[in-house]
């Protein structure tokens, strides 16, 4: 159920709103939208009686919400959610790129991806210090090392920067870097994390898991989103299918069917999702024109020679190029590249 | 196994060739290129020996092809194939839009359909007279009396058109009418049917199956190529997923993987993909910004009371606003979509 | 709509219903149970009014079918149909096992693996003659030559034989030798071979498509049985996955699933559903224990050698070895195995 | 690699096998048969010679393991892993049936439940006690209360109990009273939390996810074996494909397939694999005759108020009368049912 209050409703109505819906064992949240505001209600919601919320002054209107996930469906918020980040604007009319190499290897590799991704005029810089690897025997990433090189990108080159958070245990040390969390695919559904992840302020970048339907994605960000952390940016980085001619099956039709469902950001990332790099900026671009907020690729000065993920990393210069033809595809999907110049 | 020719080869110098393939037990297959004439071998080419072809005069190289596709290979013809329909092309740099209804229902449906497509400048209708339905129950197409229908559009309207071969007896009655031949994704693996098909001069547009890699697909193509018959259009309708918020899982990285491997034209169909229609210009322009040759649309005018397919067909009015951004989008991917105006 | 008839309606109070039905331009189909009469109706059956047939003196009672198979559903029929093919029968306490190799190659390679399996006592022999198969460069059977061995077997050890038809060019040849016609998974909804082999009278085992859901499978037997032939054994024999330890992922699921809505016989390929010869016994004993009617099983005497699917065929010795476990198993699950002994 | 120890190798010998790797910069591990000692290489074993470990006298022979997994696999320990757990054996020839209700809902509920399968001559009852729920808002759990009332019925009962541990943050608790502790499917690649159970001594029963191919399951074992704790159960509960009619997919071939693989124990719960009660049992039966060592049965004796998965849930009498079924098949398949009696 969302009950959107009037235009003129005071602090006190809002108040007793919430004081009401608390009565009857059921929780409140505030969502706000650029103008109005709504208080989402999530409980045992059929004791609640419409009746006796119209009938208040300050409220408008009281929907019921007809999907399993609430607070992230565009039946509570019907504008797109806009997320700032130090003053810069991911959702909406903003075209985000991303991009950096799987894993942090090395201070001096770090440097070598990251300047020109900066002198690109990108504003995000990935890169990975905690991996979580399907086999115990494989590369882990560098883990407090790794986040330590992140803080030097940024203070050195003044990048944003987003890391993976694998579990509960290190997610605060993360925190503490990052400007974007990364929750990666195998951890959508590990719901500690999500509620932790839950607590924070920062941005949460959430990629849908390999066998996750859109809805179970949906229901993974109102995890986050139902402990009070609104800033959840989903992400889609391909599915689990029969197809061996690529690693996985990057599965677009998410993005329209998610920016109908949700008022939230929604990314592509199309490294891992058709895992082979010379077809990355074909899926990228494809991205972008079914409507994506933004996009996350892996880029790595010598791809032969990474730690993880080499064979989906594009070279800077390869990236460049895909970076130029994003730029010229944003403005007939009505969306605006703004790299700094 | 292919033998590039010489530019120079003579006529007879090819024969040399074939008479040494058919020697061994193996088949000739010219395939021709813009310059080069490459002579394709199938069979058990193990037997023979590269040298045998090379200390030939008019023989340039000699390759193995390391797929089970061959004829439909980029090794056997690097260069992308484009068909040509009575003077319009199709593949390369050329972005063919293909719209119609799901079914032909009367003389009347087509022509409110058809003659606004025209008015937009389209070339290329389809409309289905033989319906392959999971139900016996269900409306099966107006068959004959459709094929009549579509014979009219083309001689009222100038429009080309494309309609589907459910099975081999029609198919004959199917070929005099299309300028394209649809085989269905249901049919994909009808063997038999393709070696029909092989046998027609009409260019087929294969649709991939439900559950069918993209190497299935190409082997299908191969079974029509074996035949003779070189004008082969690939079409992406989406694969059968766990995902249950669309129809299929139209997957796009088809489009990329496919113009790799293969030389043949790669279309898009985004009604039967993702099978909601306001979600179809979304996925239509994705498969475009992906590469896709050409996007085949579900156009009614009335979806509501479609006999099939309503639920993904787009109203003229909307297609048009489609077709706009198609256009602003084409050249972007170095493609140019040629309209009649 | 189904329109049960009392026990002793006349042949004549059947005429009248079927009349009835007729007249508001739907189709009545006869389904024998073992004591009572059904009559099925399909088409437009949202005119029939049930009133209209209760106030007939011979009609017991009126049930509207509510899945969109209607004639194979248990709504339709409660008790198991048990199909006699000469005197076998194939379908509620009986347990079947159909072995023989995937291709006929030769005279020789067909009685040295029949002889052995009719001396355990099999009845039912496999063993195709035309092969659908992936490549247009792979062996496609002996074709007619194979059906003339076929029918040589028959003669010379009185073996039972099933063999698949591809297309409905050849489905009368196929029809005229085989006990049982084999419908493969490719042409699971080829519906113009499903509509032939419907007016056909041979059994027909229809296997599940690779990417077919129950309900696909259920409605393409629907096409046969709408038709008039009643006899259709189910075949359960993998579908298609993202696992590749497997060659398919046979879903055994299907099996209880089906008998709960459907009166049809299901079998299980365990052979062609895992893969991999040395677990085919598990499989196969799994099939029996999650009650299949029936299993088929590929054996061939030198699988090294064999011109198709030798990695999952069983040696004699090894099938032998599994089909006394098969025997033990049956009673637990209230079946037989007779063998001929 | 993996180094087979001589029978009459004493444990000094061992003890240089272990430095000389070390040396080298890899890890051992020792892996025990029931009569000989191997001692499994991780790590950079492209390193290691097998020339140096041979020349030792209490080396028998030295094996290059081709799999991803290592230590879990057949070819570092041909034989079968049996657990003991207080005596009781789970794997080899012993078939071992778990059961009891997906949540712990009461103490009146959990003994209601428990009673009538105690007496059965059950040994191990499953309740949850932490629950992962796909919804923020579904019951989660009674959690700490919850262990408390297992630990009654261990007392009260003598039954042993298995429980989940949804993640690290409390999973000390959930081993204190477990004498198997689950990890769920979606935490299957949670590796966080492998790592922490692989340092306990508690045997981990370890589901598959619903995406995690039979590589990706035995590599999570691998996470936990390679922590010390060898004593691990794998469990097949379904993966996700494209068929509606079942919850989820059981994968029966991933018994045989696992066998073949690895030597750990691998057991079914058909409960969650097909979801539907009244099918449960055939797939209980499908799993023991594909050659499960144990299944795990959700029963409730309420299901339709079950706050949890009720609609998969037997009743104890219908538990009851599979159990007998299970008992009559299990030495057809050369394992023994031990039921307290």
């Amino acid at each position: 159920m969302v009950i959107i209050m009037k235009l003129d409703a005071s602090e006190s109505d809002v108040e007793k709103v919430k004081a009401k819906i608390a009565q009857k064992g059921c929780h409140p949240y505030l969502v706000y939208g650029t103008q109005k505001l709504a208080v989402g209600v999530t409980g045992p919601t059929t004791q609640l009686d419409e009746e006796e919320f119209l009938i208040m002054d300050s409220v408008q209107e009281v929907l019921r919400v007809s999907k399993k996930f609430k607070l992230v469906s565009r039946e509570v918020k019907s504008e797109d959610t806009i997320i700032d980040i130090n003053g810069e604007k991911i959702g909406g009319k903003h075209l985000t790129v991303i991009a950096g190499p799987c894993s942090i290897e090395s201070r001096q590799q770090l440097f070598d991806i990251a300047g020109p991704l900066k002198e690109m005029g990108l504003k995000f810089f990935r890169a990975g210090a905690y991996k979580p690897r399907t086999s115990p025997y494989a590369f882990q990433g560098l883990k407090e090392k790794g986040l330590e090189l992140l803080s030097e990108i940024k203070k050195e080159l003044g990048l944003m920067v987003i890391t993976e958070a694998k579990d509960t245990e290190t997610l605060d040390a993360v925190a503490e870097v990052s400007d974007i969390i990364q929750i990666g695919a195998r951890n959508m559904q590990n719901f500690s994390l999500l509620e932790k992840a839950g607590r924070l302020k920062n941005p949460i970048l959430l990629k849908r898991g390999l066998a996750a339907s859109i809805e179970d994605l949906l229901m993974s960000a109102e995890y986050i989103v139902s402990q009070g952390n609104f800033n959840v940016i989903l992400c889609e980085r391909g599915i689990r299918t029969f197809e061996t001619y690529t690693r996985n099956t990057l599965d677009l039709n998410a993005v329209p069917v998610i920016k109908k469902h949700s008022h939230l950001p929604i990314f592509v990332d199309p490294s891992h999702g058709i895992g082979i790099w010379d077809k990355v900026p074909a899926m990228a671009m494809g991205a972008v024109a079914c409507g994506a907020d933004g996009v996350m690729i892996e880029v790595h000065n010598k791809p032969d020679e990474a730690l993880s993920d080499g064979y989906q990393s594009l070279t800077p210069k390869n990236f460049e190029k895909m970076l130029h033809k994003l730029e010229q595809l944003a403005p007939i999907v009505d969306k605006e590249l703004d790299l700094c110049k």
